[in-house]
């Protein structure tokens, strides 16, 4: 069996003069787009299914981590079973199916997500129970990030939040590699839990899944396992409007050559907003997936349609 | 002095499962999108600007070598000029500008863009006059991709052909290092003068410049110093039809998370059109280039408007 750090893919680092030409920022692009399955998942899939005993995994998920844990239990050769809402993308359903996992639909409207996976759980007596964030091996697999980015000399580092897994990870794998570079989150501020917990002190969950074009991000709550190391270890967070997380896709896009999903796009969206609080820092903005339809990938870029978010 | 290899970024190794598994084929994607000034032309636009004893230099180009030479002369503190047709995307000409370069805009209907390059260069007595392809230096600077690409195991690589000094380079730059992988050149069908040159063994030019979606192959001709490097060291061209390069791009995007242009998407293409003649090989897809105008890829990417090559 290969370890994780054999499998995984380094992340990959792109310097653009124009970006940082555009916002006078010393700023360095570490993207997952071009992991396996394209987002940062699959770190902490393939350290849930190379660690766990069981030889079948469930999840519900509808965005990256089903693809990720799909890919990563057919390289383990393990079961994997994925619900997903009824109303997901095709492409997306296609996607978990072509990665070899069976996926289960569900219509939201008449069973809630977690009931259909209690009863799928029954019904694979040996599955484990795979959460997207709120796992000691997501965050675990994660941290192998947190290691890719130690010793380059980042004074700060912006990471996407949505359940919080990531920005977990990567501050234990800086903590562990004795790196002391300043992590900040970036949330939607539609969905803005982790800013309000970080303020309170305690976990404040949303009230709803909040509807923010950033995807990954639509989660009610940071998770239980993630808030003690976030707490302690991430210096704040940025509440990013959803225009400033549009014109963070088109920068990209415009002035990097990458493709980003709205998600992934988040951290970029925080400088935007406030540049100047990072003059003279070496900023590391992460991009944590490139998993978008082309649709709304299409809306975003059309300047035409979009009011500018810089004036 | 930066040397060369200190100042160009490594090329970008992609590999995707989605597009191994659509395709049935062992491909790695090698970007040049990720390049500073987002293309491969920067090699050889450096190797020129620390090369040649002039402290200005001159050429024509409306696109990726014009702010590859922009660039490399503002890190190297020299002069630059860049003639563009006054029909240039303001996109490209502000790109320009904003390396610092002068650029000299030509209504092209009026006056031959040789024949302002001629005015110009007695103008400027001191300027270097830079061949965006047909240059010993250029072909030098692009070998430092064959040298990056060499030892990686391939059987066969593939390369988008415009004036052929990539695909020289490329070829110089494996033979030096005792590389044996096969190499292929890919052109656009609707401007094949290498593919006939080839057969013919002579330079053969097309009538006029090509009207193919991959603007980086309107050449006319493939340059003089380049020919017998490509004679001796490729082992074909292969013709790839416009819908081919359109759906090649298509997916870099969908299956890739990646951004190139059309011109960089012709070695993909040259894949799709014959798939069945690459089972087996560890195959090589260069992608040269990433700038490509929104609006032009918006149309590109957005599959409702295309008919789908691959049936």
């Amino acid at each position: 069996m290969l370890s994780l750090k054999e499998v995984i893919r380094p992340t990959t680092f792109i310097v653009s003069s124009k970006l940082r030409d555009r916002l006078g920022l010393d700023i360095t692009i570490a993207t997952e787009s071009f992991q396996h399955t394209g987002s940062f998942k699959f770190r902490a899939a393939y350290n849930l299914a190379a660690n766990v005993e069981n030889n079948a995994l469930l999840t519900a998920s509808s965005g990256n981590f089903g693809q990720a844990l799909a890919y990563a239990c057919r390289l383990m050769g393990k079961k994997c079973t994925v619900v997903m809402p009824q109303t997901s993308a095709q492409v997306k359903i296609d996607a978990v199916r072509g990665f070899g996992a069976t996926v289960d639909l569900i219509d939201t409207t008449k069973v809630a997500r977690k009931k259909r996976v209690s009863q799928l759980a029954e019904q694979i007596p040996d599955a484990y129970l795979a959460s997207a964030y709120d796992d000691k091996l997501v965050i675990e697999g994660n941290a192998t990030l947190g290691d890719e980015l130690s010793g380059n000399g980042f004074d700060t580092i912006i990471v996407p939040v949505g359940g919080g897994g990531l920005i977990a990870g990567i501050v234990q794998g800086l903590c562990r590699n004795g790196d002391s570079a300043t992590v900040f989150g970036a949330e939607p501020l539609l969905g803005n839990d982790a800013a309000r917990s970080f303020r309170a002190g305690k976990i404040i969950p949303n009230e709803s899944e909040p509807e923010t074009i950033a995807d990954g991000a639509r989660t009610v709550s940071i998770g239980d396992l993630n808030w003690p190391i976030i707490r302690d270890g991430v210096k704040g967070f940025i509440e990013v409007p959803e225009t400033a997380i549009s014109e963070a896709v088109r920068h990209y896009f415009e002035l990097a050559n990458l493709k980003s999903e709205p998600t992934g796009a988040l951290s970029l969206g925080a400088l935007l907003i406030d540049p100047q609080r990072f003059v003279g820092k070496r900023v590391c903005v992460i991009v944590s997936g490139g998993n978008v339809d082309t649709e709304l990938y299409t809306k975003i870029i059309d300047r035409s349609a979009n009011a500018s978010f810089v004036k």
